[in-house]
């Protein structure tokens, strides 16, 4: 069997710590087996039979190419900028928090989360998502009010599904409003954000699916749902996106134990949607039939103030109020939302909600900051955006993975030459590279130009730099222009629409 | 003793799983202490025993604030700047590698690696800088030749010093040129980059420290020092910028074991920084004494052109070609170099030089790609730059947490109204804030954009809106202006000067 270096030192450290804890007992017949032990060891090591490291990343992790953190860039840019357009800031937060911070958060979930190694000291874990960091940040500096974004890795020991993109590390991106104000403001804001994301992304028609936690327990009470009940078919209806009605019915029925007539009742609810009632009519529907559930009278409400915000912000024609949306977290205690791109296979691209008592069971004396946030799906979004610069890039329209707009060769060598000229242009803020060569050939520099896309290429030669001229061509068009040495930087600026 | 919820949750698993175990082999006795022992950490787990959760990070590491969110925005800005004038691309590799890539690159600090837990599967550990991910990553992908950077977080479980500004956790920020090239050209290249960035950051007088690999050692074998302590001789030189020349020589003798002359030698050349020759002149000294030696020739005929590169580069006026300069990691072959401020108590911002056979190391065949690079000490810089700020906050020259530049206001309430501005705004990509309150007092709303700095104030009001009229007050110069409602948007936007 192969045992790698890593744990053949780590066999080594525990004998050897062994042995010293045998010579302390002085118990000589151990400690020579104990030697031996070590001395196998270190011959394994030190031989030839440890094999040769491959050179490959965890389990459901991956390198990220230039191609692809290109497209990245683009993505976070653009979502980058709508966060900031509403006000918010930046926070960062470490990639482990300490275990009992993440310890009862994520239901079931909680044994994909990755642990730290014991190494002395506290038990730490990698973050699970951005949420939970997020309460904890507000409750450790005792904040009152943030609307900030936080864009970073999260981890979760899940089977891999790399063809399907489910990966073990991935970027989560999101964008909280913390604080108390008053009702349905900060939500609207936040759906707003959605709205004009989506809209930037350009990658097709999309509808935000709008719900609230408390209608959903307001036509559980309806139907007769025992109140602790209301977890267990929540999550049942949260299927609904991957399974059909029938299935979720079945379970309903034969897992979570509720009766056949119930969950009747409960679909007639969640299906409106396929009676293609607009928000208003549907919400005018349910204030007859639940208006007198208390729980129910009171998400009507307030679904009804959150649309006449949504109608002001304009976004109003891409909302969908849609019984069936549940969302699987716990910790939601009112308004529930997830975007679709409506061509698009992938499912949600950003979900999110309200939580108003999750940093509360973070501070000291309960004190509770109500929070609305939504986490985007970037890397759903990359591989749209991938597939549609990918499509873009086959009809020549292009995407660069570095943004080089000048290249300066040579004909001769003429290495100092060019080195000088390089550092001019650097100096004027230009992006500029050269072949690092002492004679380097003219073809393959351009060759080199064309396969990287750069659009203008400098060329000097001994004959021209006696003239004091030198030749800049446009790449694309292959047509050269002879300039002053002196002019060389000034002609360039203007070329590049950079004066 | 108090135990963590966490901690509990981990015994209870133990336990059910040795539970089962014991039921297996029908040891009766045992399965009802096990049991016991189980419904025990259940009561403990229920009971209020179990302490209230601290919200607090682990030890070494922290929460990045707003405020130092921005400062780091705006370095990291000013350094991808540099990189992208470079030509450079960027790459992301996983914040974890399998444990047996990071073993046996790093000398004695392999201890204060960071291990995931086993939890099955691989033994995988946090990555202890960028450069070994680097190579691994040139070695995964065939890479031949690649320019790249990469801003990512490391971990060491190092002892922290916070008010050292020495965290567990924190950024590097890499710039490394892989490829068989003609000598010296990427070094020059990459010194260049060291130069730009310094310029850039505004952060007072740099020089870049420079040496060689194959001149030390030419040195240590023109001294007498045996090939196999060459290594070791170096690690203690590299501590002159901690430690005293007296200090580092007493070193020398009683712990590595050279005699004194030698040692004394070796001070000779070392020292030769406080004789005041210029690197052409020290340059010239070394090829007299040393010229003989082949392994320092090469080097310093290198260094030779390496310097009428960065003359071409325009770069020399920075550079101190100094022999003290040893650096402590193992792998690297040639030029090595370190930056320091003049002005700043720091040490080094920037250090790096040139590896070629690290990359060999991960290679199936064997196969040679040599590099150079820098990691840029963006820690220290942050440090430096907010103080730079801080300094320039006290003379009211401002660096604020967000960027919002137009604050929407009503004198009653009109909330619609204030929302379908603030929307009109979004509209036209104006970044735009408004208080979530339905009747905010006008006096709030004025302090809150003095307070975040907001340039520009949208006052509306009942009587105003009636003559379809609305104010733009210039917060800092406490004026206000009435305009046309129509004309809202392009007179903000020409006040902001994007028109």
């Amino acid at each position: 069997m192969y045992t790698s270096k890593a744990e053949l030192l780590q066999q080594l450290e525990e004998w050897e710590l062994k042995h010293k804890e045998l010579l302390e007992k002085e118990e000589d017949n151990e400690v020579i087996l104990a030697r031996q032990k070590i001395q196998s060891i270190k011959e394994t090591l030190t031989s030839n039979k440890t094999k040769k490291i491959v050179a490959k990343v965890p389990k459901g992790m991956k390198d990220n190419l230039p191609r692809e953190m290109a497209v990245r860039e683009k993505v976070f840019k653009l979502i980058i900028e709508v966060f900031k357009r509403h006000g918010a800031v930046a926070i960062d937060t470490p990639v482990m928090e300490l275990k009992e911070i993440l310890v009862d958060k994520y239901g079931e979930e909680s044994k994909l989360i990755y642990d730290v190694a014991d190494q002395g000291g506290e038990l730490c874990a990698l973050r699970y998502d951005l949420t939970v960091p997020f309460a904890r940040f507000v409750a450790t500096h005792k904040i009152d009010n943030i609307k900030r974004y936080h864009i970073a890795k999260v981890y979760r020991r899940d089977q891999p599904a790399i063809e399907r993109g489910r990966f073990r590390e991935f970027y989560q991106c999101d964008f909280d409003i913390a604080g108390i104000y008053d009702p349905l403001l900060p939500d609207a804001d936040c759906l707003r954000v959605v709205y004009e994301i989506m809209q930037s992304l350009e990658l097709g028609d999309f509808i935000i699916k709008i719900n609230h936690r408390k209608i959903l327990n307001g036509l559980f009470e309806y139907c007769g749902v025992p109140a602790a009940q209301f977890r267990t078919i929540c999550s049942s209806i949260d299927k609904l996106d991957k399974s059909s009605w029938e299935a979720v019915r079945k379970e309903m029925i034969e897992v979570k134990g509720i009766p056949a007539c119930m969950a009747d009742q409960i679909g007639e609810f969640i299906n409106y949607r396929e009676k293609d009632l607009d928000c208003h009519q549907l919400l005018y529907t349910l204030s007859c039939t639940l208006g007198n559930t208390d729980t129910a009278k009171s998400g009507i409400l307030e679904i009804k103030m959150l649309f006449d915000y949504l109608q002001c912000f304009g976004v109003m024609d891409r909302i969908s109020f849609d019984l069936s949306l549940a969302r699987g977290l716990d910790y939601y205690t009112g308004v529930i939302f997830e975007t679709i791109f409506t061509d698009a296979l992938v499912g949600s691209v950003a979900g999110g909600g309200r939580y108003d008592d999750l940093v509360g069971r973070f501070s000291k004396n309960g004190r509770k900051v109500p929070c609305v946030g939504v986490s985007i799906g970037v890397e759903r979004i990359f591989t749209l955006m991938e597939a549609k610069l990918f499509k873009l890039d086959a009809e020549k329209i292009i995407s660069r993975e570095n943004e080089t707009e000048v290249y300066v060769a040579s004909t001769h060598g003429c290495v100092e030459e060019r080195l000088k000229i390089v550092a001019e242009l650097w100096d004027a803020g230009i992006k500029t590279e050269f072949m690092y060569k002492n004679q380097p050939k003219l073809l393959r520099q351009f060759q080199h130009c064309e396969d990287l896309r750069v659009p203008l290429c400098v060329i000097i030669g001994p004959a021209e730099l006696e003239e004091g001229q030198i030749i800049i061509r446009d790449v694309f068009l292959r047509r050269d222009e002879k300039v002053n040495r002196s002019e060389l930087t000034s002609r360039i600026l203007a070329k590049l629409n950079k004066l």
